[in-house]
């Protein structure tokens, strides 16, 4: 069985919808942030470092998005979730792994930056520098969609674990200060992957967690 | 051909050792941070990201230390240089994940906080808790490598590229303000790791581009 340790919104969604996707058996658990369960005992002994997503298996607890959205791909059925040729596999771990140690810390800078200063002030200014960060960040995302012009994906063609994972951010753009109409093809990527079925079915799945 | 585009002491050092372990065929090129090549046109048509490590493959570059970390264990012997396994590679690449995004984003707001805010102190403020933020991650680090004893590397045994990786941050502990001897499985780590000669000519020819 896989269980998925999620928060509405976060980046854990990205988990949620490549589940949905795949065709396993899973279960999702809410980790609520507002009441701060992720520095609840319980929790840290599953993951130590506090933090969604963390997916449990009958193997042991796997975190970190881009290693747990290959894992989820590993297992589905070949080719449906990632590149089977190893090194298009390694650019869809690349474009993930530009998300989760560039991107995701640039917006991080925003509500967390106080785990990188103590300072109110610092805080503060780290806060007035996300708009421009994450603009840059996906001004980058849309040049790199542009070279792979002739498909619907982040890969071109097939669908990959990149997609729900940029989806993911592309969705914080707004709250970030960030309008999404200045990446056309970030914005149709995002219209495209709203209306599968999977990812209805994910952000259903996180409505009603959140209740 | 594999070309590798590295900064000695930088995290490119985990791909030139895994390049040095796998037996490949390759050949290193200097990036000098100190002439500011990385903003260099010529290696922005590389990378746009302007950073190490980039991998110049026949079929393209590649980017990002745990993606270019397992497509190289992905061309060596099965087996060499990570887990065939898919959850015990799914578990490898939590590790270097954890070292990409948050272990890796912490040191970088010593030398590089102005990424993420353009005030003088902010920054001082930024690189003020690095010592601090250094020391919970390897404490974290620490802690993990107890769980797998019985091995004497990263995953337990076999050996993998989440060594050279772990090895490469090790290395930045001194300059960070952080005693390695208050972590001693990383330190027996790091000093099991300077002995094997992959690592030993991979810091030759370091030493040698510098020059
Ligand atoms: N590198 C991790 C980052 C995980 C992470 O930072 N998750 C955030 C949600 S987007 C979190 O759990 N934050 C809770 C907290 O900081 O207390 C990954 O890619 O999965
Ligand atoms: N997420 C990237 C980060 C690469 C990175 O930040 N490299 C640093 C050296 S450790 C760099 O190139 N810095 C140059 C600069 O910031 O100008 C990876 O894991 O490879």
């Amino acid at each position: 069985m896989l269980t998925l340790y999620t928060a509405p919104g976060s980046c854990s969604r990205a988990s949620h919808i490549a589940l949905e996707e795949s065709g396993l058996n899973f279960e999702v658990r809410l980790v609520d942030f507002a009441r701060g369960d992720q520095q609840q005992p319980a929790f840290l002994a599953l993951n130590p470092k506090g933090r969604v997503p963390a997916l449990a298996t009958d193997l042991g607890i796997l975190t970190e998005s881009p290693a747990i959205l290959a894992y989820i791909a590993a297992l589905a059925p070949s080719g449906q979730l990632a590149p089977v040729d190893p090194f298009a596999f390694a650019r869809m771990q690349a474009f993930n792994l530009y998300l989760a140690s560039t991107v995701h810390v640039a917006h991080a800078h925003g509500r967390r930056a106080s785990r990188w200063s103590d300072d109110a002030a610092a805080q503060a200014s780290m806060a007035a520098k996300v708009t421009q960060n994450m603009r840059d960040c996906f001004a980058l995302i849309e040049a790199d969609l542009a070279q792979k012009c002739g498909g619907d994906w982040v890969m071109g063609d097939p669908y990959s674990v990149a997609d729900p994972y940029l989806f993911t951010f592309s969705a914080w753009l707004e709250g970030d200060g960030v309008d999404i109409a200045a990446f056309p093809r970030v914005q149709a990527h995002y219209e495209r992957m709203a209306s599968r079925p999977a990812v209805v079915r994910a952000l259903q799945a996180e409505a009603a967690l959140s209740v």
